[in-house]
């Protein structure tokens, strides 16, 4: 296996793609490092080392060719056999993202939801099937799920966790405000919206 | 003024207190610096250098006293004066944050929303009031809303910045996909799920 790129690489790696996706459907064709460093905040130089660390070097006079960018960048990020991610708690924020995500990246497969609620279980929402939390170590090892969605009541989150490590999940993406704990191996990334208002209240003072 | 804090200092402090307080309803009173970083994935010395940056220095043999060092976190974060937030979109995602807001940070009020839906506006949402998109100028300025949490579609994620910029709004928390661009004196802190999802999808790998 290839040696894994820093996390904050990844990150820029994601929001270069989801720019260039942008400009792309703008009709843009070339881009150059500057212009694709001042919409991130950060420096050319700091663009053409990402770039070159994913081993890609077609930059032209004109720059970086977009739609070939794209493609090398989804050469590091994207599984080509694709990946299986579920939705753990179709509340508020779980109906968002299942709205958010469809269609949104190929290589990541929506392909199941889970709630407790009978108004949603048993049936389909927005096209990806929703079961109940109680089958969910079966269905996750049936429908190979890597990467698991945690929208659930904080009340719930640890429990679901070990669950969900339980049925094999490899990654959590946790947006309960709930810090989790879970096996090496696992990997776990965690958003809470409160920290992010916290900056922007702290700078804007 | 005094010199800010650096932005990764600021969100981990924020994390910080949102474990403390989390620690603290569980019954426990002290917690040392190495329990802090391992909740986490930081160094002891990292916790202690962060806590040490706001002038908190009441450690004692059994830790941090929880209680104070959650209130010397929120004399750095927190603006005693409050600052007013608004929510532009009250579709999924706006409606999650709704919810989850209300009551979380006492500094931080959840004063006005904002939609283009006649089912929506010109009532209150969990005990908030929404107006519509037209107000949005009027109605910034008469609330001195210094923040805006943006959750409208795409398409129009760049002309509500415009908007936002204009009423007076000193801080924007971007959920649409779309980058946006604000003058000087603005904060703009960006978030896009799918940079989330995509590392832990590489990670898992």
């Amino acid at each position: 296996m290839k040696k894994k790129l820093p996390a904050r690489t990844v990150e820029r790696l994601s929001e270069y793609r989801r720019t260039l996706i942008n400009s792309l459907a703008e009709g843009k064709e070339y881009i150059f490092s500057h212009e694709l460093a001042e919409m991130h905040n950060n420096t050319a130089v700091q663009v053409r080392r990402d770039i070159m660390l994913i081993g890609y070097s077609g930059v032209q006079r004109r720059g970086y060719r977009i739609k070939e960018l794209i493609r090398a960048i989804g050469r590091v990020l994207d599984d080509p056999r694709g990946q299986n991610v579920a939705i753990v708690g179709v509340g508020h924020l779980g109906t968002a993202i299942l709205h958010y995500l469809k269609g949104k990246r190929p290589s990541l497969h929506l392909k199941v939801l889970f709630d407790i609620s009978e108004e949603k279980t048993g049936r389909e929402l927005n096209g990806v099937p929703c079961y109940h939390i109680d089958e969910l170590e079966r269905v996750i090892q049936e429908m190979r799920i890597e990467i698991a969605i945690l929208t659930v009541p904080m009340e719930v989150a640890k429990e679901m966790t070990e669950a969900l490590v339980k049925a094999g999940v490899r990654g959590i993406l946790n947006f309960t405000t709930v810090p989790l704990d879970v096996p090496e191996g696992v990997f776990l990334e965690e958003y809470d919206l409160i920290t992010s208002l916290e900056k922007v209240a702290y700078f804007v003072r």
